[in-house]
């Protein structure tokens, strides 16, 4: 049991470096090596985990979403928070800074594929079921909204982070949302919505979700 | 002054060939080499012009915005025409893919820079007119709308780019305008916008601006 947990936490350290890595030289230029240094672990404890740097990187973007957020009274606040928690550990949490590197490179993604698609599925649930209670606007299609709102997201994080070095992500998101959302949300939902730009921090803070571990 | 004019076509030969290149291969992948060999120029007739790979991405990104769109009667109708010229050029002019693919590429743009100020300054040039002409929205902000909309846009495109090979750019362009243009424009102003799909096809090839010089 203890001997589960221990490798338990060795695979999560792992993939905390390899975030790390991976988040500052992107998938080409980092190595396994570089991987390893900065975990601290022995190569047989890395390699029993993941054979390959290609199985690193799929590893970090399979614990993208890992943290369930809280349900919220207001479903589609739940699509807002799925975003600005998002913006916020982007500050400071490697392993979301790798996902959104790793997925758009357009060369690296051949090999470990994406963060995205598990995002939009995601939100299309999280959409679809406010549809269903009537939260939305009668035009909108849940997956078209799902992917717009994640693409757009992808577009202003990445504008943040190589044009602002990521200072100001979660305000770009907040006006983000705050433009989109009339357009999806009924106006009475609207008025209820917490789009803030401290919303993604002060979710997590109260969710007991941060720090994040090191 | 045929010499002048060869050494200009020369120079858009060499630009467009580097675009091809810098598209397909990326910045870090793409040598000069490759270019030389797309081109069909003489080594010296292409260092005539661009000393460095470098230079040829500077070059690349410089030419981005060069064909001037037709003015509009609604002014914010040309923020919409930017916008889905840019996805309707994206599908099969190289120089647009490049200035998007160079654009995005954390490491490459410390050589060359980036698109995205222009494209910024561009679109806030256009909605501080909307704005003077009572077009918008009150609370619109020209420069806040202009790096949503450059973001989200370029979100759009690479989400479409790496998700779809490009084929939707156009209609999640549109997709995303119609969902963002509610809470920039005027209602007034809104009913006689044109973002359609197709916008940036039919607004080329009325201006005479297609096909792209190969």
């Amino acid at each position: 049991m203890a001997q589960q947990e221990r490798a338990i936490r060795t695979r999560r350290a792992v993939l905390e470096a390899a975030a790390t890595v991976f988040a500052e030289q992107g998938y080409t230029a980092a190595t396994v090596a570089d991987i390893l240094k900065t975990a601290g672990v022995t190569k047989g404890a890395l390699y029993f985990h993941f054979d390959s740097k290609e199985a690193l990187a799929k590893g970090v973007l399979e614990v993208q979403a890992d943290r369930p957020l809280p349900e919220q009274e207001v479903k589609l606040q739940e699509m807002v928070d799925v975003a600005m928690s998002v913006a916020h550990r982007l500050v400071n949490d490697p392993v979301l800074r790798a996902g959104a590197r790793l997925s758009s490179d357009p060369i690296g993604r051949r090999h470990y594929g994406s963060a995205w698609p598990l995002w939009v599925d995601m939100l299309t649930e999280i959409v679809t079921e406010a549809h269903r209670r009537g939260e939305t606007l009668s035009h909108v299609v849940p997956r078209e909204i799902a992917e717009m709102v994640v693409s757009a997201f992808n577009g202003v994080q990445l504008f943040a982070q190589l044009e602002t070095d990521l200072n100001e992500v979660e305000y770009r998101a907040s006006v983000l949302l705050k433009h989109l959302l009339p357009s999806i949300a009924s106006p009475a939902v609207l008025m209820r919505l917490d789009v803030a730009p401290d919303r993604g921090a002060r979710l997590l803070a109260d969710a007991g979700l941060v720090p994040a571990p090191a």
